[in-house]
């Protein structure tokens, strides 16, 4: 009688446990197109669906570690806008192990891909982001900062039935950019769901945000002043950059805000303000696509060369079948960022520092890092928001090495850890791979950047 | 008897005339060794007496335009410090028409040497700067801005004399960083010196300076701005800075400024801060040769690899032949930077402004330009000075092109022209020898800057 009980228990367990497994076989990624030929790892994608009735459903993209990965932390990324891929930039661009050639159709491993050190989650988030989508068109019109956490969240919590192996696993959260409004803000949700659960199924540990927009007034008196030390503007936009600008939104300025934001812009001329110092990739064609969205004036995502192979990889359709993407058939192509998305954006509270303050307090590791030659998000804004916050230092300011090279500056105060890669742009791991790769092992560690030795 | 006289005049005519250039033929460099074969431009290199008593002289190297230099303006370069030397510096690794390979004895042709457009002169200023001496050597105990103008100016009477076919000659003079006090001091006596008269022999235009110290109080608030927006220090060395230092003198700071200083250079760590975002030659040795000076927590000039090489050339005995120098065996070698010069420094005024007020109000051209990845005299300090001038606007901060790229930014205002170089260092035409020649050529034209087309 035991014996039947427990088969029974045993074959109703083992029966949920093979259709969780199929169902997660049947994102696996056998085989990318253009693909070479050493590939090490695991990769699955698909589509996860947060709401059945309005037909809403999150894409992503697992790449595990080549080495050990039922060992190794989880960590989602999100890349920012609003609206823009974490496919696109996140894992062909930056952190990803696949990178795409200038040929738009084939793939090369990145030395410095962070699956080396963990699990890689790429979400495009919310619906209206590259792959994901809602049946009910109406939702890319109505989309903001709350409506993004929720559903990520409901994504997270079916993802890991989809792949229970990472339940209870070392979970971390990053992104840049305008995901430093995602990543606090789905971090918040998850850290207070997790209160009072001994051993919580999403073992949340901490986050980290690169080049993120933290605080509407902080960013915007630490950008400014970023643009004109840095030779951008002239004093007189300079000037009126702060009468107009100050006291509002940065996702919704003020039409005089608007007006001073592009006297700045043309003062710029023809440089990529994501990487002051690098050339763009061409004169004026892929630069300045919208006038709308957060930084109206240009933009929303780094335009090099790279996203055009993005734009043109993942709308091969072979690709988009090895991933088992576009599956509804979308009406558009795939993009590396949405319009309608950014430009319909709705709440976008102005300040994170609230949520810093709680996170931090409930015992988070948050690192914060800046690459110092990005103008967008620069690192004069990163450094007003947390000099706000009003955080004892544990370690002053001090330069951190690479290989007995300056590879940027670190301080360290009680609960969070901020770093800059010096000579970065606004994709840390793009323009500096190598150092990138050295600061997420040292987040997941919670060690010192390494000092001269 | 009318034509014996006659006869006599241009007898005695023909004698100093033939003195002269007899003077001149004998500063000519026939060949400096290691030169290349297609060198297609004359030479001429030696002393100068200003002080006869005190055997003081001055040595002065002269490259003049490969073609037509007789209708070509005049160039005078001088280099800061104090201590620095424009042999080292200008000439050699510049705007110098010969740059030095890395064996230390063989030369190639800068292609963008700005002696296509002008004669240089680069002096090496003053006494106990290079091969320019003073046999009385407490002299050099006794240096400052006065005395190294006067003595400037006087050199340059003399060579006017030596080398009359440059008399009435259209004649500039451009420098860098501490010759941000050189150049203005040195074009004000000319400018005095000339008024009234109507064909001054010497015909002097207008000058140029680059990073240049210009107002020891704006210079200090841009400076810091600088390091703390290009994430250089921590926030609390910045708020030091700023109190220690402001109210002072920055030639000789007080002690606790100087303390601030240290902390702030101890941040930096190992980088190059006369071009922030590139390697420096080599870790340590050669960067804080030096704690005294202007910038008393660093070497006086840039130091990359290129110095080394001048150090090793100029002070090879047969290039010392070649060149007509250290005739009097200096019981020192020959250096890039004099420390007794720089240690010893006295009067330094703290600002060039009213020399700017009186010289603009003069009409002369005067060109202002910063490379923008200097932290040393960076370009907030620059902007800062020229802000206080409150001179009318002409054309507004706008960028400018070569060849579909920014170049930098440039504003005209009433009587001055600032451009300002991207991603060039101190040493503007070292980093960007393309971009340095193209704003020599705008300079000399008094032409916009070029926009884009």
């Amino acid at each position: 009688m035991k014996n039947t009980k427990f088969g029974c228990f045993f074959l109703v367990f083992l029966g949920i446990f093979s259709a969780t497994f199929a169902n997660q076989e049947k994102d696996r990624i056998t085989w990318l197109p253009g693909q070479p030929e050493n590939v090490n790892f695991a990769q699955y994608s698909g589509y996860v669906t947060v709401d059945k009735s309005a037909g809403k459903a999150l894409f992503y993209w697992l790449t595990e570690s080549p080495s050990n990965p039922e060992s190794k932390p989880l960590l989602l990324w999100l890349n920012g806008g609003p609206g823009c891929s974490s496919v696109a930039y996140g894992a062909a661009e930056e952190i990803g192990p696949f990178h795409i050639k200038n040929d738009g159709k084939s793939l090369y491993l990145n030395k410095y891909s962070w699956n080396k050190e963990a699990n890689l989650l790429f979400l495009e988030s919310p619906v209206g982001v590259g792959f994901s989508y809602s049946n009910r068109s109406s939702d890319l019109y109505a989309l903001g900062d709350s409506r993004t956490a929720k559903d990520a969240y409901k994504f997270l919590v079916k993802w890991f039935n989809r792949f229970p192996q990472y339940k209870h696993r070392e979970f971390y959260i990053a992104g840049e950019s305008y995901a430093g409004h995602y990543v606090p803000q789905l971090s918040q949700l998850i850290y207070r769901r997790n209160k009072g659960i001994a051993q919580p199924e999403i073992n949340f540990k901490g986050f980290m945000v690169g080049n993120a927009v933290t605080d509407d007034y902080y960013d915007y008196i630490g950008t400014f002043e970023y643009w004109w030390t840095h030779g951008l503007i002239s004093d007189s936009t300079y000037k009126s950059l702060k009468t107009a600008c100050l006291a509002g939104s940065s996702q919704h300025p003020s039409i005089v805000c608007n007006r001073a934001l592009e006297m700045a812009d043309s003062e710029f001329g023809n440089i990529d303000p994501y990487s002051i110092y690098t050339r763009p990739c061409n004169s004026t064609a892929s630069m300045k696509r919208s006038l709308r969205g957060r930084y109206p004036w240009m933009t929303r995502a780094y335009d090099p060369c790279t996203e055009r192979y993005s734009n043109q990889y993942f709308n091969l359709p072979e690709v988009q079948l090895a991933m088992h993407a576009n599956v509804t058939k979308l009406s558009y192509p795939w993009s590396t960022c949405s319009d309608i998305v950014g430009t319909y954006w709705s709440d976008s509270p102005q300040s994170m520092l609230p949520i810093y303050r709680e996170l931090i307090a409930g015992g988070l590791k948050i690192w914060v890092f800046s690459g110092d030659t990005d103008a967008v998000v620069p690192i004069t804004a990163t450094r007003y928001s947390i000099d706000a916050l009003r955080l004892p230092t544990v370690n002053n300011w001090s330069p951190w090495y690479d290989n007995g090279r300056v590879g940027g500056w670190s301080q360290e105060y009680k609960g969070l850890t901020y770093v800059t890669i010096t000579g970065a742009g606004h994709e840390v791991p793009l323009h500096r791979p190598r150092q990138a790769f050295i600061l997420f092992n040292h987040f997941l560690k919670d060690r010192s950047m390494p000092s001269r030795s």
